[in-house]
């Protein structure tokens, strides 16, 4: 069984425990790890070296494609074995450890992570840690779920650790689209033009002299936990349907749309899932994130192709898909993180880009990662690749939340991660403010009129008006702009 | 000589006066009008136009390039004749007028317009007034000083107005690369890999029977007004050429760097006429707009080619230029701003990208464009698209100005144009903060070691510790993070 993952012969030396492989890891060492939102990542080696680091005072600088499944993060946060972590995560444990300043964490466009290690703008990465499914005879890797950063920790780790996963099926090989483009100044183009279009290898070039462990694990992914659906996200989705249908009465899109990019999440799902009963038909994605709603629409006969970094799917839907890959594998692809969520491509394409808000302002900037200003959630990811560059950009938030104690729609948000130049639509259970072509102060009024919670709609009008008095392209009442935020913490609610 | 100015014979019965002209425009339209940053505006018809409006009541939306010369928004928006105005301005009178809310403005990114036309995501165009070198025999339109968004606009419009500008040599012919990408879903790869790559037409296409009108002129731009360097310019510009020699000697870039973009004004001026004396060579450009430094530093043998899209200079600059195209046409071309600053190619190209900050913060966010977060001064421009997609994103301001009493190194920005996640150093006359790899913590210490001016350290230092003390990923004080422009609307300083 081994003979068969370790197709070159050298590399059979290397077979070890995932205990010995994370004594190769050192302290203070830059680590590029594969893993996106849960898929591909590394099941034995980071655990590993998390137990290892309970006894000894050891720290890396973690680089990854995404989130880490399994606690990883948790467990490698707990045993203090963190000193850096870039470039996203999601984890409870962690999250604290960082908000405490005990772990310091680089919150990047995921798109940006490959570009500024080729560019030396981080530190050289010292050792990969990367999930396969196999390796082939060339000594060249087969990903698993994700291909995330792992292209480009493989051409610049000094050593590499790979961990053959015996729970991935080999026949995995071929639904991965291996891209690198060249160093500065010789960059040529990439010649996607279309969500299917392949251009590069199926395997992720390696040499294998810089092996130094193979490690062999047999566990899937952690399972994605989707939350149903409830009102709040089902009102949302009917939203956003509504507009893109009126967008096609108007003659502005077609039934097949152009490629759909959507968040991870409930909201994201509900609105795929709106789809399957709709008179939308030949949809594409390009995504970074494959849910179990693009595999639902592929079997609905409504989505032909999907591509995107990573598919992060829940048990059922996981054998349903790599249990038959041969139904699907013409159906999706996964790229390395810096070609799914690249500029170019987004604006080459005209994506329709669907993300998340922790909580959005009157002027339609919009917050996705800090709560109150200053504590991180997760992570811009790759929102901002989208947003930026996307043919309409979509952002969704619940209009209150905590029993209304929390509004999320505010005079001011208290951290900017999109400027109102990147925001084509916001969007809660209240309804739609479509912004296209306004400016500041009539953003503000759609958005009250639209999507603020009618117990705080007042409020936000009172604050408009009154700013607008004071006057300014963009009105606001400094000393009162995050007062909402500060009455929130003082009495437990944003209410006046 | 007119008869060599419209080279197709059925446009000569569209002559008329600008006056005229002017009447072709009717209250509530839509206007499309060449110029960027003063280069090729119209000099006649919108002028005229303005002149109408002081006797009747008519408005427009007028969406050009940038910015325009000759006080022409300062007219038009003095005689309440913009309804509406974007993407880019920098008039005192119209800027009043935006924060007096009387005039609404769009400030978009610049190489937005175009594609939000494209895409139907703005009103369409009613009516374009373009200024020309003349009208080539099939119809098709060859520039002056700029492209702008002139090919969207001679695509899209309804009607064109031409203004035939006799001051301007039939020579430009050439210097122009008209491209335009394909709609959505169909649209190909831009095939440019340097920044001397020629991909297009030399003149605009345009549907002949669509010209309601043909203006002469006979007026230069308005020159480019240069403040000469001052020590804090000069500093900005010794600390910026340092960190690029180290770059070269820790081996991250050759002495060739990689293409430059360059914001408009002193700063930028200061650091590119730094490259005469350096060791740099064959260096290129990549940007929006070409100063006089462009060809200071072509005619020094420093600069080999220079993309941008549009010349604006002095009128010395000019003579030299214009006056004998024949030795500069080889070295600089023009192009539709959807082109020079698409993400795609700034990211492709690898960009180092210098721009003007109004104020930065502790965390490496910048305002561009908001005094006090609320008072426009110009627009975001192509900051943004520069910024974001960089190989390097350096921002520069003086560390404090009007005698000190007010700080550019701020707790919180009152107005976030460029999240920390693009920007990579900042520069201030006391020194620059080289931010790659560092986590927001970090990212604060160096900022306030380096570039913040001495009569602020102590009280910057001291809201970042407090924050600290409270915690969070990104420590604030909200209550406080908007006290130093509150006090200096108070006191007249941000001085505790």
């Amino acid at each position: 069984m081994a003979n068969d993952r370790i197709r070159l012969e050298s590399l059979k030396d290397k077979i070890m425990t995932a205990e010995q492989a994370a004594f190769l890891i050192k302290d203070g060492m830059v680590v590029g790890s594969s893993g996106f939102t849960k898929a591909g990542d590394s099941k034995a080696v980071l655990p590993a070296f998390a137990e290892r680091a309970k006894k000894e005072q050891i720290k890396i600088t973690l680089m990854t494609g995404a989130s880490l499944g399994h606690d990883t993060d948790g467990k490698l946060a707990e045993a203090g074995a963190l000193a850096k972590r870039m470039p996203f995560q999601v984890d409870r444990v962690l999250r604290n450890k960082i908000n405490a300043g005990e772990v310091l964490f680089i919150d990047q466009h995921l798109s940006e992570s490959a570009e500024l290690l080729h560019n030396k703008n981080l530190p050289s990465v010292d050792i990969a840690v990367i999930e396969v499914a196999y390796i082939d005879r060339d000594g060249s890797i087969v990903p698993t779920t994700s291909v995330g950063n792992s292209v480009t920790f493989a051409a610049l780790a000094k050593q590499v650790i790979l961990e053959i996963n015996m729970a991935v099926k080999e026949d995995m090989y071929g639904i991965h689209d291996i891209y690198q483009a060249e160093d500065y100044p010789h960059r040529n183009v990439i010649p996607i033009v279309a969500p299917w279009n392949k251009i590069g290898r199926k395997t992720i070039p390696l040499d294998p002299s810089k092996v130094v462990g193979v490690v062999f694990t047999d566990m899937l992914d952690s399972p994605a936990d989707i939350a149903p659906a409830d009102p709040k996200t089902t009102a949302i989705a009917q939203h956003i349907l509504a507009f893109f249908e009126n967008e096609v009465l108007l003659g502005h899109l077609t039934d097949r749309l152009l490629p759909i990019q959507a968040g991870i999440g409930k909201v994201a799902n509900a609105v795929l899932m709106g789809f399957k009963d709709s008179n939308f038909y030949d949809l594409t994605m390009f995504s970074e994130v494959l849910q179990d709603s693009t595999f639902d629409l592929i079997d609905a006969g409504k989505l032909s192709f999907a591509s995107a970094s990573s598919v992060t799917v829940s048990a059922d839907c996981y054998q349903r898909v790599f249990g038959n890959l041969q139904k699907y594998r013409d159906k999706f692809v996964l790229r390395p993180q810096n070609i799914s969520n690249t500029p170019g491509l987004i604006r080459r394409l005209g994506i329709i880009a669907i993300n998340t808000a922790i909580e959005f302002d009157i002027y339609g900037n919009v917050n996705s990662t800090h709560i109150s200003g200053t504590k991180i959630m997760n992570g811009i990811g790759g929102s901002g690749d989208f947003a930026r560059n996307a043919y309409l950009s979509v952002f969704v938030a619940q209009a209150a939340s905590k029993g209304n104690a929390i509004s999320h729609v505010l005079p001011m948000v208290s951290h900017v991660d999109h400027t109102e130049h990147d925001v084509d639509i916001l969007v809660t259970d209240i309804g739609l403010a479509d912004l296209r072509g306004l400016a500041p102060r009539e953003r503000a009024q759609k958005i009250i009129d639209n999507c603020v919670h009618p117990d705080y709609k007042e409020q936000l009008q009172s604050y408009f008006d009154r700013a607008r008095e004071r006057g300014g392209h963009t009105p606001h009442l400094l000393e009162e702009a995050f007062s909402w935020h500060l009455r929130l913490a003082k009495t437990g609610s944003m209410k006046e």
